[in-house]
Formats: structure tokens, sequence, C-alpha cells
């Protein structure tokens, strides 16, 4: 990820309900100052995960890590989303995984998540992929608010409410969060029944 | 299904594989010629299914077969499908629908199947639902070849056999169907885990 | 429209806020029956709208009245719209339109509107067209509780929220509501300044 | 073809090329009024084309038409043609060509030509074909004011020139037109070098 | 800008519009040589624009610009342009944009400028926000002609005609210039009014 | 080409279709180590193209050979390309087109070639230009097994077939190659006949 709150802002609801599901959830973010990657920290607790933080996200470093914890998900950024960091983020990881995935096999799978109000710079999010986080909504929120230095309350919280309510919506429950399944060596995840 | 044979040929092998986990499927077809209704009840046969023959395709048959039925899924073709008989069975499926599920709550989620050679009026389609039918596809193979008096061996058997191929390529397995969610009073299929 | 209740639930802050600056609302809409009839009339009220009880939705009804009112703008259902009832009232609305426009050069803009959840049987909605009704969000959600017989507060009044807040976030404002140009002969509308 | 000046408008520089070239042309259209039939014959001859008049433009006669003319190509409008009699005319053609291509094995190749200013309900006309018609775009020109009956000086003339400069322009010519493939039982035109 | 030319290629109608209208426009491009850059400058004047030459087009010049001119509106290319100096000039421009937006709340809008002949990487540009400039063509032509050096006549006059030809007849005049509005942090340009 | 066997996997067949007919083909790639060098070599040979093994893929050395070759056509990867070696190498061709085409009218027409299973980042890969390559394809296919240290039998044979199998389906053959026309300076390859 590319900022310290972008966890919790876009996928903090589905990682605290694998989290709760007993799945291992790490978090890899580029190290920012003392007081934003305690606050990365603080809201990785609450939602249940682990925090690595990378001195810089390059395609070595995030190769890396990814050799180390062989992880069968990650969640990045998608390359057409509209804030630059979130792009080059997504950039990054792309260039790290074909050697990683032909050597060890993992991710298994790998998505991008929603950008800021369902825009990217090529028109609207297609929803492809989406959790209900009705029963970690909370806690989303709760690890949202862990990011103090940042301007919560008036600006990520709302916006954060608004997607997860749209994408809620769209699949009959109360929250949700939206991701896009990104290709790997020409690969998709597979669905398993209708 | 607008053909007596579009159940086998698109979603054989997912029907197929959910009748073996014991979900019970039903196919609905319009009848057609004493001959192609015995190859469509062979062929359901094989795929673990029951047939439902339809006197004739309109929203009222559709309509009434979902209140009885309370399917939880309904796969059906896709409106860009590029076969017209495709087009208007998705057409009257769709308004066969909002009644429906607003009565009975069913059915739960909606979905198109794929359609000559990966090919809609639009373009391409796009791979959102991909389900391994690896496991089951020596049984759909087998359903298809109940159409007799179609031209399976030469003509829609190796078209199967190409996409199979091609859609288990992209999730990694030999064999694949493919299926586009379609939108239920504006609600998509949520996703359990990533 | 296709529905008593579309007009304030797709277009109601829109209409509104055009009464409020003294253009002429027209709503056109099916009659159905004596009570829903008589909540249209109340709703259209509350807009600062007149209302047009249609006895049929047909391309000549449409095109007599368009040719009677001589409308700058009409605002129906786009072609792309999940529910069957707003696909037919979109392509009736499309029928009538050449030869109204070729004999009147009326209307001179035509606006296709938002959809369940922001979601098309395409994908989803491209925003192009986003009007701020912070000012008349009131004024809509009135009017949409004056259709009594509909699930007004457990299911279209949370849906409309959702959506004007998506879009009102879009556009940096607290509410909004979206359209979709549609081309009339060919010629979109124009934007006067940056 | 929808109305009697279709063939020249969208695809009049083709027909005539292809006419020049010894391919036998054939334009299809319902019968309007003895006026605007003659006309269609007069633009027809002068591009080097047969008439066919059709007394109502059907599955059924569209059908009987290709059986007997046994084309190579067809030429019809897009499904997603702004104007609904272009929309109804391709409908038409797709609706009668599954039983015609699977008896005659003819038409090989299916294309919907350009619609108003490049405008469709989904957006602009994606280039896939396009014709380079510097040599035959005067005898276009020509065929397009046989119409006399028709606003071609003031209307159809200029935005028939904008059109040929525009798909000009994009192969690095004078004058072109632009033509979409569509899928005949799935199977697209192939090209034979790059 | 990438070019010295590309301001009154692209946008040169629209900017004189805006500049008639009282708004300060001010054109950045990067410095070229002193025979370019005096004819940025020559092209500029007629446009009633100043001209920014920056002596490179980096996140951080683009960036002190904005912070010190706080433009309402900043027009660029778009990252689906072919053209490799467009795509950089504009993901130059994104890099600077969000920490500007931050903490000035400037520009409040940001649009892409049409391409080659309507042309981007992905496919055709898709008509959003399409300006009429009839009544100031024949500046943006004067302006376009004070690029001596570069082959106008030949080839960038036409095509500006072909395209401002095209654009125009999409909204019913006879001169347009089409822009894409790019998302700033999450928020695109309201309407207000249809 | 960003690996010594891309040419052979994406365009392998309808490279040695050109070579039958007497055109020059030549396979530009970026040296890797000897075993691999050698392996494109082989490759090559059999596919009747010459190798021109570039120290390094950048602007300046794609540029440099294109001013060198004058190549009628130029195929490369696209930039939607999931592969991040694909997608620079692309960008690199990109880079180095409008000076060279300005300067030598070289190369008329390019063309990006398919990626893995179809799929790109944007979704999947729109077929324009499919070339049947059925009687080249043992052909491609013994050069594509002349990369001997890599996972061809098991890996990228299967691949490749599945996808020769899929595209000539789409045009009525048994094996067929896809690309996608890219636009130089805003000019696409024109078709000659319907």
């Amino acid at each position: 990820m590319a900022h310290p709150d972008d966890a919790e802002l876009w996928a903090g609801g589905t990682l605290a309900l694998h989290a709760e599901h007993g799945v291992t959830v790490t978090i890899a973010v580029a190290s920012h100052d003392p007081t934003r990657d305690a606050e990365a920290t603080a809201g990785a607790d609450i939602l249940g995960a682990e925090i690595r933080s990378l001195p810089e996200l390059t395609a070595e470093t995030v190769a890396d890590l990814m050799r180390h914890l062989r992880p069968e998900v990650v969640i990045t950024h998608t390359t057409a989303d509209a804030h630059p960091d979130h792009h080059n983020a997504s950039r990054t990881v792309l260039a790290a995984l074909p050697d990683v995935v032909i050597n060890t096999g993992h991710p298994l799978r790998v998505y991008g998540c929603e950008t800021y109000n369902g825009l990217t710079l090529d028109g609207t999010t297609q929803p492809q992929t989406i959790i209900d986080i009705s029963d970690t909504y909370a806690t989303k929120t709760q690890a949202l608010h862990a990011h103090r230095s940042q301007p919560i309350t008036d600006h990520f919280g709302p916006m954060a409410e608004n997607l997860a309510r749209l994408w809620g919506a769209r699949i009959g429950t109360t929250y949700a969060e939206a991701f896009t399944p990104i290709p790997v060596l020409g690969r998709l995840p597979a669905t398993h029944h209708l």
C-alpha cells in the first residue's frame, strides 16, 4: 500500500474479516515518519493484522517480502487509480510479481482495491469482487480513526462510509468493500460455486 | 435456455458440478420437437438435472416456473449475446424477474452464460465468474453428445472444448466455464473471501 | 418514466432544483391505479412539477406529448437499465424522438437517469452529468415519501440516500444525482465553459 | 438498410469501390413512397448497385433475400445505433442470420456501418474496419444528392463530409468510411496480412 | 502541455473563448529552443493567454506553478494519449496534483484534452465535455499558424479543422473542442443544470 | 519484444506466414544470456526471420534500429499487457516511434500482440486483427520448442495451443493469432475491402 492509512480505507473490513477467520494478515507499507508509522501499527493491531514497514517501496523490497511470506492473496492498488502514489505502488507490485510467482508459486491471487469514490482514470470501478463487511465495519472504522494525524472525521471517514454503503447496497447488505482481480501470469481467481 | 442443447454447451460442467454436490438442478427450455425434447431429457439426465419443457418461453411461463421452484440461482443467456434467440431468451427472463424477486425473494443470484467463442455483439466476454469444471468435463461432453440430431462432433463439440480449455487456462486448471453476473434489482452476488 | 415513483427516485432533486429556478417541469408517466396515480400527483406537487398521466406509454402517446410541450430537455431511463420496464420506457422515448425532433426542433437535450445502485446490464453507470442537489434533497425525500403504498422507508429511501451521497462525494458536495446524455440525431449537449 | 438514403450516407463510397472492382452490390431497403423509392434507385445506379425494394423489412423477407442472393458480405446498421429505425433494422438482420448461415453458408461476413457523427448509445464508434474511399468520394456525394426530397445540402451532406474526413484522417488519407464487424455464429472476419 | 503548439492544437478555441470572457489564461509548456519558444509566445498572445515557459516539465516545477497561480481549471493531456510525450506530461501533472490540491484547494477541475484524430491507445475519445468554439475558431487557427516552424498547413491545420468540425457536429454547431474530466482526489466537475 | 521467446509465443505463426510470402522479418529482442540468445536465433531461423539482439531495450536502441530497417510493420506488446516487462517494452517502442515516423515515414503500421490467455489489466483482449495461421502453426510450434531452457511443454506450449485454437474458432479456421492496431500519430491501418 502507498500510504499508512490505505489498508484501513480501502480494505480494512475485509482484512479484519479474514483475520477473524484465522487468516494471517500482513500489511506492507512504505515507512513515512514516526507518527504515521505508529498510527499504521495501531490501525493494523485493531484489524488483527501485522504491519511490515518497508524502508522504500521498490520491486526488490516487495519481491523479498513476498518470497519470505509466500502469501496466498495480495491486495494492492489498481494501475487505473487516479492517485499517482497508488498507481506507482500498483506498478511496483506488478513488477515484483512474475519472478516471485514463477519461483515460489505465490501469491495465488492478486486484487486491486477500490479507489476514491469508485472512480479511476478510465471511469468508474467495475464491481467484480464485493465482500460483505457488515460484521467488521465497526472494526474498520475504529482502525481508520487510529490515524489521528489524518483528516479522518472530515474527509476519509465520510468517504469510507459512503463507499461501504454503496457497495453494501450492491450485494443487498449494509456495508461492503470492492476489489478487482488482477491477472497473474494470465490467471484469474476461480469461483467455486454460483 | 433458448435451445435444447444450450444448457450442456454453455453450463453443462457447472450444472453437473452443482448436481454432484447435492444441489437441485432444473433446466427450463422451450419445447421444440419430440426428437430434440428427448435429447434434452437425455442430456439433463446425464448432468443430474431435471428438465422442464415450457410450451413457450414467455415472461409469464418463466415467472410461473420461478414462483414455483424458488431457485437460489438462475442461469440464462446475456442480452449482449450475438444469437438473437439467446438475446430474446435473456430479455424474457429479465422481464419475468422483478415481480418474482419482489414477491418471493428468489432467485438470489442471476448469471448470464458464455456465448459463441467468447464473443458478444459488444466484443469479448469479460471473465468475472469462472468455474473449474475439470472434474465434470467428461460428463458435460457425454451430455452434449446426447443431442444426436445436432452437429456436435463437427461443430459444437470442438467449440465447447476450445472454450473450456481457454477458461481453464485463465484460472490455472484444465477446463472451465464462464459466467457474468446480471444485476437483480441492483444487486450483484457477494464474494465470501478473497 | 416507467413507474409513478421513478421521477422522485432518480431525478427528484434535479427536477425540484429546476422548478425552483422557474423552469416548467412536467412528469409523464403511465397511469397505474388510482392509489399510485394520486401518489404520483402528490409527489409531483412537492417537487413543483405537473404530472401528465398517459393511458399507455407508447411511441405515439410520448410523441404527441412532446409535440405539444416542446420541452427543452427530456429525462428518461437508459437502454442499459437492468429493469425491463425502464428499458422499455427508454426504447419508447427513443422511438418517438426522431420525428418530433425533425419536425419541431425539440427536445434539445435528452438524458438517461441513474438506475438501481449505479448498476446497468453493462456494468456501472459512467458519471458524465452530475447535479448538486444538496439544496433540494429534503424536497426529493419528502416527495419520495408521498408514495405511501411503496416500500420507501425500508427499500427505496435508503437506496436513494446512498446514491445521492455517492454522487455528491464525486463532485465534492453532500448530495447529487447523475445523468447520462443520450445522443439525439447524433448530437450531444454542449458544455459552456470548463 | 432502414431508410432509402442510408446506403449512400454510411457506405456509399465503399459500395462504389466494390462495384468498381467488379463485385455485385445489392442494396436492400424497405419500400417507402414512390418518390423516395425512385431516389433510392437513382442513388443505387450512381453507386453501380442494384436496388431491392422489400415491401416490409422483416426477418422473413431479409432471410428470403439472403437465401436467394447468397451474399459474401452483408452490411447493416449496428444494434447500438441511436436511431431506433437503424436499431430495428439491425435486429431484423440479426434475427434472419443464423438459419440462413447454417443452411447456405452465406453471408461469410457481416458489418455494422457508422452512425450519426460516430456516436452510438454506448458512446463513440470504435474504429475497426476503415475503408479508404478517396477514389469514390465524388460518386458517393453524387449518389447522396440523388435523394432530392431529403435535406442533403443542409444536413446530411455536411455530416457525411465531416465523417469521411475524420475517418480519412485516421488512416492517413482524405476520405474514408468505417465499419464494425458483427460476429456471425461466433465468427469474425479474418485479416490476411498485417 | 508537452509541445509548444499543443495548447493551440487541442484547446486553442476554448482558451480564447475563456480569455474573451475575462478569464485569466496561462499556458505552461516546457521550454524547447528560442524559435519554438517565440512561436509559443506569439500563439499565446493571439489566444489572449500568458505563456509560462518551464525549464523542465517535472512534478516539482508543475506543482510550484500551480501553488503560485492557484488556477480554477487545469487542462492537460490524458494518460491514454498515444503520443508518449503527451502521456508523460499527463503523468507529471497527475503526480503534482494531490499535494497542491490538499494544501491550496486548487485547481478545482482538471481536464484532459483531445488527442490525434480522437484516438487514444484504448480506442476512441469518449465525448464528455464539448465546447462550442465557432466564435473563436478563427483565433485558434491564427494562433496555430504562429508556429511557423511546424507543418501546420500540411499536417496539423487540416487535422485540427477535421476534429473541430467533427466535435461541432456532435453538439449541432460548426466547430468545437472536446475534453475529458480527470478525477481530482475522487472528485469530478459538477453540472449546474441539464 | 521483451523476452527471447515472445516472438514465437504471440506472433510466431504470423511471422512465418509473412516470411513464406517473401516479406523480410526481423525480430528485435533484448540480449539475455548466451543460452537464451542462441535459442532466440534458432527460433528465428525456423520462422524464416533474422534476429537482432539489442544490448538493451531503450527508446534510442529501438529508434536506431527502426531508422536503419525502415519496417513497414512493427509488432510489439500492448501497454495494457499484465506482464510488466511486456508493458515496458511497449512503452519503449511507443517512445521511439514519433520521431522515427516523422523523419522516415516508417513504420506504416504498428500492432500490439496477444498476451497471456487473452487477458490484459483492463480485461479481455478485443479481437480486431486475427490472422489465420493454420498453414504455419507447425512451424510456430517447432520454433517455440527451440527455447529448450524454457517450460514450453508444460506451460507455454499448451497456452499457445489454447489461444491459437480460440482465435482460430473466431474466424472459422483451426489456428490463428490476434493483434490490436496501435495508433501511430493518430493513424490506424486501413482495410482494403470488406
